[in-house]
């Protein structure tokens, strides 16, 4: 197929076309499959479409707990009374909650930070909720386990030790994930680094 | 990574992914992932995304001589007066139009069919701008060539078919698109039938 160029019939057509391909990852000629694709669409499903991408900025809230997306004041996770609100997740974003929830092996309550602490990218430590998550941990009572959920990449050890450092005295116990080889993973194909973490965090042998 | 599953922490970025992941080619993982990033952006801009998107239904307009979208009546082919009108070239698709606009070989006008006849798909000649076409022959004066520019599958075939009975006698010449190896093609890897097709329909050695 050629190229599609600059040929565009309709100037309503183009800007729908740029919109889409301002997406991270979509191509001009993805967006204008997909925007064709749309035009093909009854007019109410189009509509339909506009408005559940409007509301993401007219009635998306943030939890006033955890910073989490939330429909109202409280995430369900933070409203849920079955949760144990002294088991603090923290992440990086929305999409590591939806992660670990969907594993079904966690019963806390989690913080979003809202991205990672990145002087290459300009992100500060202000520009994430740890101000929000140190208040948080001084309104609590009862000793509270903070888990420091974050990547393990140089950013994510960074802001972990800066998080570590602002709310030690604070929390009763701060843990971070455990890393090693994955479940069913064959040793000829890991990493040296992980290997390597896994021969010196080897743990006691359970039957 | 595991799986997101269902465990959206908001009504409104579910009803997002689910709008967003019925574009074609577009998984729930992947629209989680562009709503998220639509999230990020400043109101303002996911405001202009989504007119963008309203505008595909309430603004487009379709061509009154050729069905291609356009702003107004006509679209800007059409209203051209420079080009041919007498040499009309039939096209499943404003795709189509799109991509011989970008060879810039060619000077007439189009008719766009809206689609093929297809009868597992449920698409009848009635459904395509087939009407339209004999209607607009019938009204033009002067001797006229039509294009049949369809696809090469039997689709295709049978659409150029079908219309080539109904407008037999309203053009002057009625022609198709060249087929055979593609420019700088090896022999080698073509296939088959287009192989044995440029071997029945070959041409004069031109130097």
């Amino acid at each position: 197929m050629g190229a599609i160029g600059d040929n565009y019939p309709s100037a309503v057509l183009r800007e729908a076309v740029d919109a889409i391909s301002s997406l991270p990852g979509v191509g001009s000629r993805s967006a204008l499959r997909l925007a064709l694709h749309l035009l093909k669409q009854p007019k109410e499903n189009i509509h339909h479409f506009a408005e559940a991408v409007n509301a993401l900025a007219d009635d998306v809230h943030y939890c006033r707990e955890c910073n989490m997306i939330a429909d109202g004041e409280l995430c369900g996770i933070c409203a849920d009374g079955s949760r144990d609100h002294h088991l603090i997740c923290v992440v990086e974003s929305v999409r590591d909650v939806m992660s670990i929830e969907a594993t079904g092996q966690y019963k806390g309550v989690y913080h979003v930070l809202g991205g990672i602490i990145s002087p290459i990218d300009g992100v500060a430590p202000s520009d994430l909720s740890i101000a929000a998550l140190v208040e948080r941990l001084q309104r609590m009572e009862g000793p509270v386990e903070v888990i420091l959920a974050l990547s393990g990449d140089v950013e994510g050890e960074t802001t972990s030790f800066y998080i570590y450092r602002q709310i030690e005295g604070l929390a009763a116990k701060v843990t971070t994930l455990a890393r090693g080889l994955g479940f069913g993973d064959d040793l000829e194909y890991a990493d040296a680094i992980t290997l390597g973490r896994s021969i010196v965090n080897r743990q006691l042998f359970k039957v």
